[in-house]
């Protein structure tokens, strides 16, 4: 069965209203997405019928989500094929997980002299992070370089990966050049140095299958908001023998076997490291969000991204003095459109944009190191996700060329 | 008027069930409470019309998410009367504020030979993190004792705090005993050393007016799930001073103010704190439970919980062999009450319970040196909030007369 944007629109409440007189079309998906009915009826069925704390309690309610809890970890393994969940953590969101990457395993295993390696394609929370744990431990901190057209530089991460190298942090897509990067033959680069390969997988779990055994990355995070889930949620998955190593990173209720007056120890994975009580409407929500997305079937949505991208880039590159950032090469890219129009301020265009009703981002898009090898201070970006249509691509065409003639730039 | 619980209770979709045969009667609030439609209602209405990423962007809906997001923060600020919303920081949870306070003020500020003060009747989140502060530092951790009938012991505090001691860590109200403490005394007692006031209100806020500026308290931790809202969310308020001088504890985008390759430089309060994207529509949410809160007002439903309570301890203290920790003083508890009958293990009554559709909880409840104060391996607890009734309590009382004639324990 083909893929149907139109269709799968019906199912997000959000997407069918008007902004500023203009029916909204919504492409800001990379920042965060929009949520279809079923994510919102199961966090609204657990809370009318369910609603406890877990682990903790005998009574019914507290049964009941307590299994509905867990179910949506055992969800979320399947979704990324871990081995077990045992090694699936619920987090805060991408953010925390890759900071407790940093903190636990990181303080613990990177001392003076080590190397930590990321890109100039990372998300402000794949960098500072690591700027830290290199400052405390008296570490350095390297960055892999891109190619002219915004892919990873393999030449350049062979360089940069050596045998000091403790840690290789990438992202899997980026959020702004929409690169999919080779994250397989990167870990086993970072593997062949004995490094750790973590990966920030905030703009690739919502958009394609992905595979944490077959990748054989160490860490992998993600964030349940940018894949139809609820904000407050997200997933540090970690292989099991790291994180037996690791001390937890916060302390607290749930997490503890035995409290002592002066000492305490701690209880078995996941929980070792879900302090206190977790978002267990956000998990819930998350699995509901992962039900949704596996129904459409991940290789469909992908190529679906992927015939819109396909349709729009052309179309964008034929408009005078449109830049695109990012791959050339449409098939390794997802729905992330990155661009500037003539010297018009990308907040400027953005808010032109919204007045016709179209969402898009502006700004550096947490990724500052990134601008600067881009040579912009801001971009704009268009994110499509599977509820988009080609008819959303038209519109945005249509509008960024409204946007010139309305700021004089039509005659350039 | 009249607070009338049975009124209160229709707003609850979750507590008009049938349990096991039995109309649900949720005796549970102390370990998570349940939902008004208004608040289920406020989370749904946030995404189906205003759901965007925050802070990041120009178009109408990153506007709307943005307003109502820091609109829900100064909700917050108003609620336990913060001098400005710089001073409230959102959080996952109670568990996440306090580890922030050990982490990063914790970290900064205590040395080899201080000390930290906290007391027998902490929740584990408001111990264990001051465990790993005090090993980690060399510094000695205290314990306030507890008086027989289960309140803190101001004369042991007294020779507890001393000038070597730099954090004071105490809960506002105990999660088992009821026991409401003298926080603004005890503030005292600590800036009189030097030492700054932590306080846990997981178990104060949701059942009375807080006013963290007449307490005086340096930071005040509270969950949102505790007081109506939802899961994964939470607050840590803290002084501006302090919270200025203080390191985030996470680092990632929002946080940030210039990311260059090797350092970064962090953006102003609150939102120096909260690296990522946060819990929207989980502030949003805990927004509407304070709103819901408020209208019926925190000095009424602490008055009708107090009156819940005093009418359920003398019939729990006249069934034979049943034995009722804390407070004997009635009007120094709030609806936590927790009680071992015979030698019946409390798991084993709390499933009894649960047969005739009554939830309690039974176990350590996070406080195994509590328990150990007590001498009690666990205990059963009934807690009690604003959607309770007199009908309930009956049902309780008659529910354990029940179990134990069910265990044998008729005759005793």
């Amino acid at each position: 069965m083909m893929f149907q944007g139109e269709e799968v629109k019906k199912d997000f409440p959000i997407l069918n209203q008007v902004v500023n007189d203009e029916p909204l079309i919504y492409l800001d998906s990379a920042a965060t997405s929009q949520k279809p009915t079923a994510v919102l009826t199961a966090i609204e069925t657990y809370y009318k019928t369910a609603n406890a704390n877990v682990h903790r309690g005998v009574h019914t309610l507290a049964e009941r989500a307590t299994s509905q809890y867990e179910a949506a970890r055992e969800t979320v393994r399947v979704f990324i094929h871990a081995k077990e969940t045992a090694e699936v953590l619920f987090t805060r969101g991408a953010t925390t997980s890759l900071n407790w990457v940093a903190k636990s395993y990181g303080e613990a295993n990177v001392n003076e002299g080590d190397e930590i390696v990321i890109s100039y394609m990372e998300h402000h929370s794949n960098i500072v992070p690591w700027q830290q744990l290199a400052r405390k431990k008296k570490a350095t901190l390297k960055y892999i370089e891109l190619t002219k057209d915004g892919q990873l530089d393999l030449t350049s991460a062979k360089e940069q990966i050596t045998n000091k190298t403790k840690i290789v942090a990438l992202t899997h897509v980026s959020n702004v050049l929409g690169s999919i990067n080779p994250i397989a033959e990167l870990t086993q680069l970072a593997h062949s140095v004995g490094a750790v390969m973590v990966v920030d997988g905030a703009q690739a779990v919502p958009h394609m299958a992905v595979d944490v055994v077959k990748l054989d990355v160490d860490f992998y995070a993600f964030s349940g908001h940018k894949m139809l889930g609820p904000t407050g949620i997200g997933v540090l998955y970690g292989k099991r023998a790291l994180l037996e190593a690791m001390e937890p990173v916060e302390y607290g209720g749930e997490m503890i076997d035995f409290v002592y007056d002066q000492e305490s120890t701690w209880t078995e994975l996941p929980w070792k490291f879900e302090a206190g009580t977790p978002n267990i409407a956000g998990a819930i929500g998350l699995a509901a969000a992962i039900d949704y997305l596996n129904q459409l079937g991940m290789e469909k949505i992908h190529a679906y991204e992927i015939e819109l991208v396909t349709y729009l880039l052309p179309k964008l590159r034929a408009i005078p003095g449109l830049v695109v950032y990012g791959p050339t090469d449409d098939s390794i890219r997802t729905g992330v459109v990155t661009f500037n129009v003539d010297d018009l301020h990308p907040h400027d265009l953005a808010t032109a944009l919204d007045m016709q009703g179209i969402a898009v981002r502006a700004g550096h898009h947490c990724t500052q190191p990134l601008m600067r090898q881009l040579g912009a201070s801001s971009t704009a970006r268009a994110s499509i996700y599977l509820y988009n249509t080609k008819d959303d691509c038209d519109s945005l065409v249509k509008a960024i060329l409204a946007a010139k003639e309305f700021f004089n730039y039509g005659l350039n």
